[in-house]
């Protein structure tokens, strides 16, 4: 799949960076999560080389491309574009969306980060494709994340549009219907999956509970 | 100036970021500096939110071009793109060069950063335009630039290329004509006139020093 035919379904959303987990490679990480059926893996690595994030990167765009699953860059539009990534995704610090917009075109769709109705109003403004809200609950993934949001914000901003939203920060097969039934699109993840002692059974899992939401 | 017309001289190369110093803000550093005879300023921003980079970095970026002064965004290679800087200046651990240059053609030159004769034959091999060589000297301005290579490096590089070279790296204006000694086109300072009581009179003053080099 790519951004000329998505569509519109964000359902299991993997965030992993570069590294091993567990012993294992973030190629074999990708691997097993697609084989457990996630729709969407989107690569943030924040410290890494970027020759190391370029030449790993293009191995999981390839694995992506020819499973059918959507390739999202976090943060950095130019590794976005020398990958050709399906999308990227910005925060409230990264590249403004339309700003963002502008290098991209309409060739790769834009995610942004919304922790309020205010960051969501103006990711939409600017021309947002889906919107990833959160933190919904606390998480020790991500140490900026501020305090959680609880499912009620998806709903709150459901009401104003209908551009996907995907929920994420803290949330696990318990949780993640609850999520859903708040209104949004998909789930995502980095330690449900990532840290998971066997990553394709727990992406099937959640793939499997937000199944009715999709 | 632009790349188009760019006489290859690097002569006073001034590094700085967005923020204020001694109640001073960013662009008017940058004018104080301009006045006293800054041939580049480089923009290297790591921290602050990238709106506010945009923001900063278009008025510093225009300030540039109405004075003949070429502007160069650090790391990002999005952001110069975005701000039409005249260049992007990457180090060891961002794009290499050969994929900055997939990015911004022959419209913007691409610095590197080289800190060993290896690091400069491949960012030669790899299309640098220019090689920023250091640190020259200790420095208590980038926490991660490693052990001082001295003057030497420049002299060493010189003899494998013609393309402009600028020391970088605890450069002052005691120690300004050295660097030029070795076969230097410029120096790089961030302190030596960022952290000046008079950063106009800090870089006219550099400028008079290596004034016979260039």
């Amino acid at each position: 799949m790519t951004i000329q035919n998505w569509d519109k379904r964000l359902g299991v959303y993997l965030v992993m960076d570069i590294g091993d987990v567990n012993g294992q490679s973030a190629l074999a990480i990708a691997q097993a999560a697609i084989a457990g059926g996630v729709d969407v893996i989107q690569l943030r690595e924040k410290k890494a080389p970027l020759h190391d994030v370029i030449e790993t990167g293009r191995k999981l765009c390839k694995l992506c491309r020819d499973h059918g699953v959507l390739f999202i860059v976090n943060d950095r539009v130019d590794v976005a574009l020398l990958l050709e990534a399906d999308g990227v995704h910005v925060g409230q610090d990264d590249l403004p969306a339309d700003e963002a917009r502008r290098l991209v075109g309409t060739d790769m769709f834009i995610g942004v980060s919304a922790s309020s109705m205010e960051e969501a109003q103006r990711a939409l403004e600017q021309g947002a494709d889906y919107l990833g809200v959160g933190a919904i609950y606390a998480t020790n993934s991500k140490s900026d994340a501020g305090d959680p949001v609880t499912p009620q914000l998806i709903a709150d901003i459901r009401a104003i549009t209908s551009v996907p939203l995907v929920g994420i920060g803290g949330i696990t097969v318990d949780n993640c219907t609850d999520v859903m039934e708040h209104g949004a699109d998909g789930v995502a993840v980095i330690s449900a999956i990532v840290g998971a002692p066997d990553p394709k059974a727990a992406a099937a899992l959640l793939k499997r509970r937000i199944a009715a939401y999709i």
